[in-house]
């Protein structure tokens, strides 16, 4: 079995769920048949959409410190909970000798792999403006869907004064709000583009399908640890 | 802040459990004042109480070098959600450089503080006949009320055949069971004295209070993290 390396703490919550899944996918009947797992929850690492907004600390330096301490650590390959911060994956995939599996890349597939034509999206500022599913989602040739910019700050408070800040309720109703404008707009699903809307928000809330990006990649994680 | 290491695995679902109750613990806004945490969640430690009870794999080599792992990888003290593991905590202690902080002896500080003077113990029989928890209440001249022979087995098919294989109803059924009668039988309060225990038991569940041991380790490392 391979060793996976979850680059986290971005937040620590969302690095919970990813480990929860993965554990859950896993199918054993005793601890002995699981793979071995190594988490560096690093909450330390700035602040992603503010760097990409202009107005915060670059990331990397921590991000690649981090990837750098699961490698030699023992992980075989990186999986990261945190979808802004695959806007700089490739800095990463530079500084280390072990795969960095992109969250991002995995979903897209997923997608198209479903005949789905249009999502919306729901993820932070700096995903949106990084465009790290714009890009992957048009090698499919598939549109996104995004919010004003006035939703969009819902969508953000949601994340930020909701879930990071342990204020569960109120990141589910805000971004169950803007979900919900979203499928109305015409998304044949939406992607929970942001490691903190998967804690709060699962697929029977929905009319339409919820991609979870975090779910293919604890899925594909599993796999691939699993693997000859 | 100081990084925590948690030495898991043992199950991964405890694991996740004292993963979850660090972060939910931490007192923090954002991200950034969360400390950092790395966790070795290595499932193929073996079993703790086979072992004990003279019929498996030494879990020691296993132990220590997790334990190393996790001093080489940056951690400035280690916790392990796992009970039974703690029959080798002075080995492990010999071997690494950093403080293991012992989910038994900070459990037996709280309920001795709790004024309480016989509690009930829910754990695996490794645990039982390895008296971790006998030893450290002892201390404070506390009494420990365990299952008959034939309850005991119940509990063992509630840890192994629920919780650990997946199946956290059967788990808890069983588990309940026991601690109901360890109740009846004068226990002032119930120790979930094996982290699979933790996972399938709360508070509101018995008429006595419900001593978790991983409650307890979770706010002692946030403590720990967290002190200058």
């Amino acid at each position: 079995m391979k060793v996976i390396g979850i680059l986290g703490g971005m937040g620590p919550l969302a690095t919970v769920e990813l480990f929860k899944r993965i554990v859950e996918k896993t199918p054993a009947k005793r601890d002995q048949d699981h793979p071995k797992i190594i988490i560096y929850n690093n909450p330390q690492i700035p602040d992603r959409t503010a760097y990409i907004l202009g107005r915060g600390e670059d990331p990397r330096p921590q991000l690649i410190w981090t990837a750098k301490k699961l490698e030699k650590c023992g992980a075989d390959f990186i999986v990261m909970p945190c979808n802004t911060a695959h806007a700089f994956i490739d800095d990463i995939r530079r500084e280390v000798g072990i795969p960095v599996i992109s969250m991002i890349e995995e979903t897209a597939k997923r997608i198209a792999s479903l005949g789905i034509k249009k999502a919306g999206l729901l993820a932070t500022t700096g995903t949106i403006v990084s465009g790290v599913y714009h890009k992957e989602l048009e090698k499919y040739g598939l549109e996104i869907l995004t919010p004003t910019e006035e939703e969009q700050e819902l969508v953000m408070k949601g994340i930020y004064e909701g879930v990071k800040a342990g204020n569960l309720d109120l990141g589910r109703n805000l971004l169950l709000q803007i979900a919900r404008i979203l499928e109305e707009r015409g998304a044949e699903a939406i992607i929970a583009g942001c490691t903190e809307v998967s804690v709060v928000i699962k697929e029977s809330d929905l009319r339409v399908m919820l991609i979870d990006p975090m779910n293919v990649i604890a899925e594909v994680a599993v796999k691939m640890a699993l693997e000859e």
